[in-house]
C-alpha cells in the first residue's frame, strides 16, 4: 500500500472545512491540514487574475485516492478544482499504519 | 505528459508575485498559489539564522520545468534559490488537461 | 543522491522551531520553512476534532531521511507525529548541491 498527500485548493476556509469533514466522514483520508489564506494567480480570459483561496493537505492511501477525488469534485464549487496527489516516499511506519487504520472502513474487514 | 508542483521560496510576497506573473506570462505554469509569510531556518556562517520568506506552489508539466527553473533563477534576488519540482502521481483528469492547455503556447501547435 | 522535502506537523510554532533547530544542528536537513498556523481535522474517538497546529517543510537528501525521522520522533510531543518525505523530481542543480553540502558532516569526508 502506498500513501499520498492530497493538495486541494478551495474558494475559502469554509469550503475547505466542509470538504475536509466529508472526506473524514467517508474515511477517505486520515487527516486534513487547512492552510491560512493563499493568493492565487492564473489566466482568466486575457488577463492574469488574483484571488484569495484556501488550500489543504490530506493524507491517504492509493486505494482511496480515486474515491477522494470523486467526492471532492462532487462537493466543490469549482467546475475544475485543483486536486493533486503527491507520493510519499518515506515516513515513520507508525504514521503510515495510522493512515491505513483511519481509512479502513468496518466493511473492509468483513 | 507528467504534471508537477513547483515549490519556490522568495524573499517576500512582492517577489513571489512578480516571479509568479512572469511564469504565467510565459505560459510556463498554469497557476500560482502564494502562501502567507513563512519563517525559514538555515545555517549562515557558523550560526543558525531565521528569516521571513514567502513561498509559492505552481502547477506545470514536465516539459516546462526546465524553462520555469531558468526563468525563476534569472528573476530571483537570491544566488541559489530553492526551486523544487514534486511529481503529481494522480489528479482529476480535467485539471491535468487544464494545466496542459494553460501551458501550451500558440506556436506549440503550429 | 536523491533529494526530498520533509513535511512535518507540530503542536505549535515553538515545537516546530525547536525541532527544526535540532535537525539543523545535526546537519540532517539543509533548511526549514515553518508555515503559519494550520487547522487540522481528524477522528478522535467517535468525533471529528479540529486543532491548531504548525507545519514545516525541510529539505534534505535520502541518506539523511531515516536519521531525521528518528530525531523528530524522539523530540516530538506526539506519540505518532506526521513525518512524510516527498521526492524531489527536479530542481536547480546549485540548490541540490547546496542541500548536499549543508547536510554533509565533517566526518563524512574523513
Amino acid at each position: 500500500m502506498k500513501s499520498m498527500v492530497l493538495y486541494v485548493t478551495c474558494s475559502n476556509e469554509q469550503e475547505a472545512r466542509s470538504i475536509g469533514q466529508k472526506l473524514l466522514k467517508e474515511r477517505l483520508v486520515a487527516c486534513v491540514n487547512i492552510l491560512p489564506t493563499i493568493q492565487s494567480l492564473y489566466w482568466w480570459n486575457d488577463d492574469i487574475q488574483e484571488d484569495s483561496e484556501t488550500a489543504f493537505f490530506a493524507k491517504t492511501t492509493d486505494k482511496n485516492v480515486d474515491a477522494a477525488i470523486t467526492l471532492i469534485k462532487a462537493s466543490h464549487s469549482y467546475d475544475c478544482p485543483c486536486i493533486v496527489a503527491l507520493p510519499i516516499e518515506k515516513s515513520n511506519p507508525d504514521f503510515l499504519q495510522w493512515i491505513k487504520e483511519q481509512t479502513t472502513k468496518p466493511h473492509d474487514n468483513e
